[in-house]
């Protein structure tokens, strides 16, 4: 019998990316939009969207869920109560100790252990550690130095609204972030805490220790707004356990899942945020060896990758499809 | 008697910012702009253009260089015969062992040391070190992780031209940059070596080490163009000899030299590249303890500054004044 997907917040850049990535992955589902009164009616693919009301999850099966904490948080009980199995792209149950927190291509393991949720990780935090995996393994890493370059559709479709609006005319309103971001640059994302950290910028050391399963790993994050409308970019620092070696990194790059590797500089092969924009693999390059660590064991690289595709909507649908063929066995 | 100052490569967007310093500053010095014959009966600010010849060196006592480096090498023996003292903008002369490197907030002495060639250092390294010389007097830096976000206008009149075209049409002429910059990111400044590192990354240790005549300065650095317009930003880790202080930190920077001190994350103050824009003072703010450094010896921090002027131009005039006055004790 078909499974019933309802995706919650279909209405999102995230929602509306969820339902692509399910088309083009001719997943065999019924599919059901869920979002706010506001949008009750709306057409999307010829799907009509419904109003998210407590009984919204009856006869549905998984939920992909792209609506904002606090919305998350008033309808989970409701599809907690109706049997579904969540998949939620919210921040609200990442870090809860019964909530998987799942990367596909590193611990797709882990999402036998939910308990009716899975929790999809930050964007950021997805495109770095895929980036990172095949290293982690190859050389252990302990300390990452990362600064974020992150795309305004990370704020949802008023961030897209907010640069074009703002390039047209310098004076056009700020919805999605407190300045201009049009020809500048934001070195904040998040509120701040006491200690001058934001709150995006923590996600990647909690969010990465939860899936690695590596409760030492530390990371600097510094994360800056940057005028490109989708994708994001991250420069990276990583210490590791071992000494690091160029070309073996290149070597178990080229051979990881999801990861493109994009590395012959002096041919100008690198990743950008415009090449990534609307893929599902992450692009890594720039990759050499840190000379200002006498040790020989930190290696620097670059990477980019599509936030809404595999930072969002694909790692969740991926999740999905992990949690089908399981009901298939 | 006054002395006349000429702008080499006048028509620049560095050469016409040395003329806009210098009338700022009410300097009394005669004025004579130089440029390829290209530009010769140009007319800018009451002023017209000369060739640049042999012979355009005659009676001038100095020159403020804002040519690229090949040009330079060209017209600098002419000012040499002829007795001018320049300052030079390019890299050609540099890492010369007779060339002062001076940024005037950090090592004005330096100048006194000329044989005739006084040296600008490159824009990000200028606005890096501005940023960083408090605190390296206060807890000794003996390690910096820096990745640059670079305005388009680093690359000329071209770049500035570049982005605006390619804003209003994706297909518009790539002449500074060898991919689209509008709404994109390119990892690239300068060409790479077989390390995989450019000669843009290269500059901040090796410029760095002769300014702070500090041979042991490690610089890991990663350089990134972005859809700016104006004023780079930077995003910087120092390891420091001594355990840092984020309130000592703030103080001492609220002291420094060409320094305004931008740190206030709580209300949104911090450094923000379109604040710079036709600044000469460099913004610091995101000033933060790094708490993956288990010494507490290492502080992360955000900074921008306006490459024209205080990463160029403004640097340039500068040491023209230290020079000025020299002639005139």
């Amino acid at each position: 019998m078909k499974k019933t997907v309802a995706i919650a917040g279909a209405t999102g850049a995230v929602g509306q990316q969820m339902l692509e990535c399910l088309k083009e992955r001719n997943m065999d589902v019924d599919v059901k939009l869920l979002a706010s009164a506001r949008s009750k009616g709306k057409v999307i693919d010829g799907y009509v969207v419904e109003e998210l009301t407590p009984e919204s999850f009856q006869g549905v099966d998984y939920v992909l869920g792209a609506c904002e904490n606090d919305v998350t948080k008033m309808w989970m009980p409701w599809a907690m109560e109706a049997g579904c199995v969540v998949v939620d792209n919210s921040s609200a149950y990442r870090l809860d100790d019964n909530v998987p927190l799942v990367v596909p291509e590193i611990n797709a393991d882990d999402i036998a252990k939910n308990n009716g949720i899975i929790a999809n990780p930050n964007c950021s935090t997805i495109i770095a550690l895929v980036a990172c995996d095949a290293l982690k393994k190859e050389f252990g890493i302990r300390r990452m130095v990362v600064t974020t370059m992150q795309a305004v559709s990370g704020a949802g479709v008023k961030g897209i609204a907010d640069l074009e609006n703002q390039i047209k005319d310098e004076n056009a309103p700020k919805t999605a972030f407190p300045y201009q971001i049009a020809y500048n640059l934001i070195p904040q994302i998040g509120d701040f805490d006491e200690l001058g950290i934001s709150k995006e910028e923590w996600k990647m050391q909690n969010e990465g220790r939860k899936i690695w399963h590596d409760d030492d790993l530390l990371v600097n994050c510094t994360c800056v707004r940057v005028p490109v409308l989708r994708s994001h970019s991250e420069s990276i620092l990583l210490e590791c356990d071992k000494e690091v070696d160029v070309e073996k990194a290149k070597d178990v790059l080229s051979n990881a899942l999801g990861v493109q590797l994009k590395d012959d500089p002096q041919n100008k092969v690198y990743p950008m945020p415009l090449d990534t924009t609307n893929q599902d693999d992450v692009f890594v390059g720039r990759i050499r060896k840190d000379l200002t660590d006498p040790t020989g064991k930190t290696l620097s690289l670059f990477c980019c990758g599509d936030q809404i595709r595999k930072g969002a909507a694909t790692n969740a649908v991926q999740i999905l499809e992990k949690l089908l063929a399981q009901t298939e066995q």
